[in-house]
């Protein structure tokens, strides 16, 4: 038992997905979230930037106690694992999740994998579902403009800009005929009736947010750290800025209200957080 | 005669449009440019971040010892234009000499304006148009797809997704009847064609970086403080990242290649430039 919070961070927004689904299934358990909305998108960082924002994320997580870190976040996951691996406690994206239900879902081997540009060039998707299966044959394809279609809530199945749009991305995929598709980054769920339709229904889409709620159950449930029976969760949500329009994306990907425990915080303050390094038990 | 350099920032690499005027009107000036592309996009950023970003970009133009500095970022000159009025250099941004150039334009009197969400919302333009003259009409309309479009180097005449889109923004302003539209962000003249196309030959498009530029040889010709003649002006380009693909758009927006004198900076390094403000004079 362990009645420590769930830490989860994205760049931005996106990574709520998460959240609603660790909501669903984990009730009990208290979560953290951090969105760097102050310096979103990461999709167009370099990889020093990437490496400097995702320590900094991870640590503002722990100076809050977290048990276990959810990069929720293609982007950090692809170019900047590492920062994963280094962290005191377990930590993980959503990278290995999604390629792992990826490997499990295809028939064919034929794997589609969709992304930010970033997360596309690091080719993280790729190295790992080869890793699992070197059988398998990946295509992958970066739709930059799909994150900023969704922030601008164009995202109704009918939206003739994002349907032509995703038809653009998606239409060298559905000619490979891959069978199963990877949903990279934490947006793309909020598109998946859209892509879906496209794709048609012989093809698994593998919503990467999903992925990694269901690998934090595993990792609760495999080193008994589950919150106590009874706790009732609560989640507070950190954000490093508060754009006007901010609570309705907000709720849109979270699938309620963002409600009462939002706080704004400043990483870039040189505040050293102390004994942020104590908590390896 | 004055042989320091002309200052110009922008959230990222929109303001290179800037430039490009610059260079085509005042081929003997020194200009340091600075894009924020590590911190990009401003257009979605509360007015608190905004203040502290325009503060920073400002003080390190005005650690190059720039004589005057241009904000070639539609957002910086809309939230937070008291930042430009601070400096101890002129300081001015793309909302003056853009709305003072449409009512010159205007015969009608109904006057339109694209723009990010943060410039729309903060209603700069519109004020501005109506203190310059009561009498006319204001139409804004928030784009918020096309600098994400634009970036994405989808800005081909015959694009189908960016014309849908520029149609669905667009066609309000040509219901409303308008005959001058005022490109509100350095990144929409990149689409002057398309928008010409929906808004058809009768209306008179404004470019705000073109308008900015304009403005800056008026002020050093009003001060006397053009660059002694024979200067042949240098470049230097300051940016925050270097994501994949940067010298790519960067040559889209300055029209010609980036070339060698480009720097990358880290502005949240706790580095205080010091002497920043014995520039006064």
């Amino acid at each position: 038992m362990d009645g420590r919070p769930i830490g989860v961070f994205d760049s931005g927004l996106g990574g709520l997905t998460v959240v609603r689904q660790l909501l669903r299934r984990l009730p009990g358990e208290n979560i953290v979230y951090f969105g760097d909305t102050g310096r979103v998108p990461y999709g167009n960082r370099s990889r020093k930037i990437l490496h400097k924002y995702a320590r900094q994320d991870c640590s503002f997580l722990r100076s809050k106690g977290v048990k276990l870190i959810i990069a929720a976040c293609g982007t950090v996951s692809s170019v900047v694992p590492r920062v994963l691996e280094e962290q005191p406690v377990p930590a993980f994206g959503v990278v290995k999740p999604a390629a792992a239900a990826a490997v499990r879902a295809t028939r064919s081997g034929r794997i589609g994998v969709l992304g930010t540009s970033a997360t596309i060039h690091a080719g993280a998707f790729r190295r790992c579902l080869l890793q699992l299966n070197p059988q398998v044959q990946v295509f992958e394809k970066e739709c930059p403009l799909f994150v900023a279609l969704v922030e601008n809530g164009w995202i109704g199945r009918e939206d003739e800009v994002t349907r032509l749009t995703a038809r653009r991305y998606l239409e060298p995929l559905r000619e490979q005929g891959v069978d199963t598709l990877i949903l990279g980054c934490t947006h793309f769920p909020l598109l998946t009736d859209i892509i879906a339709d496209i794709m048609g229904g012989g093809v698994t889409l593998i919503d990467s947010g999903q992925a990694a709620a269901d690998a934090c159950v595993e990792r609760l449930a495999q080193d008994n750290t589950f919150a106590p029976p009874g706790n009732s969760g609560r989640c507070h949500f950190y954000v490093s800025d508060q754009p006007e329009g901010f609570s309705k994306i907000a709720g849109m990907f979270l699938g309620q209200a963002i409600g009462e425990h939002l706080h704004t915080v400043d990483l870039e303050l040189p505040a050293p957080m102390a004994g942020e390094d104590d908590e390896t038990g």
